[in-house]
């Protein structure tokens, strides 16, 4: 299915905290407005698919945007790790015929609700969890810290390597008005001296938290080239969960690096004409800070343990970098929308229309959560 | 992907009320036997799908039965209305090479606990429930009753009709072992004189409550000829949500039999070389008895209306019928797994080992739930 079905339209709420609007009302702005960037009806839609962690039925949307029947709808389950492969499946299901347009979304309202983490832990755990929150692995933050220290040993990073991630993802959100983090530097020194949140990982390892929604409109190849946009077509995509995994990494297995993303990367590779080397620009999750240096080294991007020194000497870097990523500020400083805000940013880089845009950038790997069940697109202009 | 992909393999628990086993016993139970009745050893599964309703999330299955990497897991939303897509959906993934083989499964363990319905419902109902639980349609039931008399009304059936239907699937399930309704006859009789569960609907229109699990294997044409049973290949399949639903059809429209069965079957017939007339018999979701009358008119096996004479003169019993309907009980006297065992049945008949075999079938339909969003498959041997 080879380039047979692109993203046409894109479509963003604005980004922040304590919204008024509800997660449909959000999800709706957001869908309205990928329509509207494709030039394609509501009333053609006949494909949808979201994450599982979205709140609002798949009906509610139909309703109140006024969609065709739908012929194809889907969900991912996983968190973070869902969004590439939500519109992965629609691919599959317009490239063979089940459905002819198709929207995915993610829709995120906070409840506001929130208490400390241990009072979130029930008092008996049946399940996996079993297996780490007894020893004070409650949040992902805490499981990510893990993988994090052990990266550190292997590999001789440190917090300065992180430091530089954020810093550089910063300096992308700043000139983008769609970005909390619009115009809000933030230096090396700042990053160092930053409260901590679960050891090496300090408050700017961690992604935002923000209420928004994002969406896509995928059509068939020869619908997308009548289209208002320049098609982003989808060159290959995969999902990926590894041997052995839990919903996070078996981190009391030999390779806790033998992760979701490198299954998602191998059955990636294996689908394309093209391969690590050719890609232009990178929208990499970034929930925390550490799972871009993962990230890259599963994708190939970099070789083992190469990450750390890639980016400390400014890989990822829109000025500069062999290898620019995140380019709007990501989820560390643009905004946390379980990383479908990556998506869309991927798509304006192959139109040409990125704030900081990677000169004549064709190709482009975006990627969900390294540290769960995971899935990944390759896109092409 | 006509034919592209096949069910090889095909697998069950027992069935029956209050068991010991957890939900994740159960389904391990039903894909071990799944995977066995192929041949196929659990290290070469690499794709999933499953309910989003599944308590269980997909990794467990994978540690514990040992799986290998995954590269495609899905999930579909509403309830029964899942069955037949998650299979479709597996199919595409092995027909675009996402996955080699998949498994898809339903495993149900009912906690025991149960409350009455005015006590389930919250008291502030903020979602599309406040259009119709404060009316006293509480559970589907309730629903479903309301679209049973306006059947009646409209086609001069009564329940007689569905008595027709409880008695003919029961007298399918006497001699399955596999039934829970097995060896235990029901007369027309018996069912005018049942209690009313939410009227014109008794106690024997209302599925069966069963803890159990039903597993299906799937994989690709070349590999399915050298698997150890007949593949059963998926010749097409769809999904269905209807414009203007809700959670249930609207009741409030001019028409709720334009429904999300009749979507799917739009779908179905459209990427079908065959149609209704040729189908040999028929797996038709039936958690109530006038499913069965909505579907057949929605999938074009009846006129608009006839549904009701058909049943009444015998059209869906394998001795002498037209169309044998649910030739092994159906959810109504076999178990109710959500409509996965339909599934099996369907898969057995076309292998010809069914219990209640029907000559020489070579097509069969299986549809998902007619009253929420809904799918269908359409098999051929």
């Amino acid at each position: 299915m080879k380039d047979q079905v692109a993203i046409v339209g894109i479509g963003e709420t604005s980004f922040g905290k304590g919204f008024t609007e509800s997660e449909l009302e959000l999800g709706c702005s957001a869908i309205r407005n990928a329509l509207q960037d494709a030039g394609i009806a509501a009333g053609e839609v006949d494909g949808v698919a979201c994450y599982t962690m979205e709140e609002t039925p798949e009906f509610e949307y139909a309703r109140n945007l006024g969609f065709g029947d739908l012929s194809f709808f889907s969900r991912v389950h996983y968190g973070g790790g869902a969004g590439c492969g939500i519109v992965g499946q629609a691919a599959m299901a317009i490239a063979t015929g089940q459905a002819n347009v198709a929207v995915v979304w993610r829709a995120r309202k906070r409840s506001g609700k929130a208490s400390r983490v241990w009072a979130q832990t029930p008092p008996r755990l049946n399940n996996h969890w079993k297996w780490s929150q007894p020893w004070g692995l409650l949040r992902p933050v805490d499981e990510v810290a893990l993988l994090a220290r052990r990266y550190f040993h292997d590999h001789g990073a440190s917090r300065d390597t992180l430091g530089h991630i954020a810093v550089t993802l910063r300096n992308h959100a700043l000139n983008n008005p769609r970005a909390m983090m619009h115009n809000r530097p933030l230096s090396l020194a700042e990053y160092q001296a930053a409260r901590m949140i679960s050891d090496p990982l300090c408050l700017f390892d961690n992604c935002l938290e923000s209420d928004g929604a994002v969406a896509v409109v995928l059509a068939r190849r020869d619908h997308a080239q009548d289209c208002r946009q320049r098609p982003a077509y989808i060159h290959a995509w995969s999902q990926g969960l590894a041997r052995g995994q839990q919903n996070m990494p078996d981190v009391f297995g030999a390779d806790p690096f033998a992760s979701a993303s490198a299954v998602a990367a191998r059955k990636l590779w294996q689908g394309s004409d093209i391969g690590p080397a050719d890609i232009q620009v990178a929208q990499i999750y970034d929930a925390f800070s550490p799972l871009i240096l993962f990230s890259l080294e599963a994708y190939g991007l970099c070789g083992r343990g190469e990450a750390a020194a890639f980016v400390e000497s400014g890989g990822i870097a829109v000025n500069g970098g062999r290898l620019p990523v995140n380019t709007a500020g990501g989820s560390l400083s643009e905004a946390y929308i379980h990383g479908f805000n990556l998506i869309t940013e991927g798509v304006r880089q192959l139109r040409g229309t990125a704030q900081n845009q990677v000169a004549g950038a064709a190709t482009c790997l975006v990627t969900s959560c390294d540290a769960t069940p995971t899935s990944a697109l390759l896109l092409r202009n």
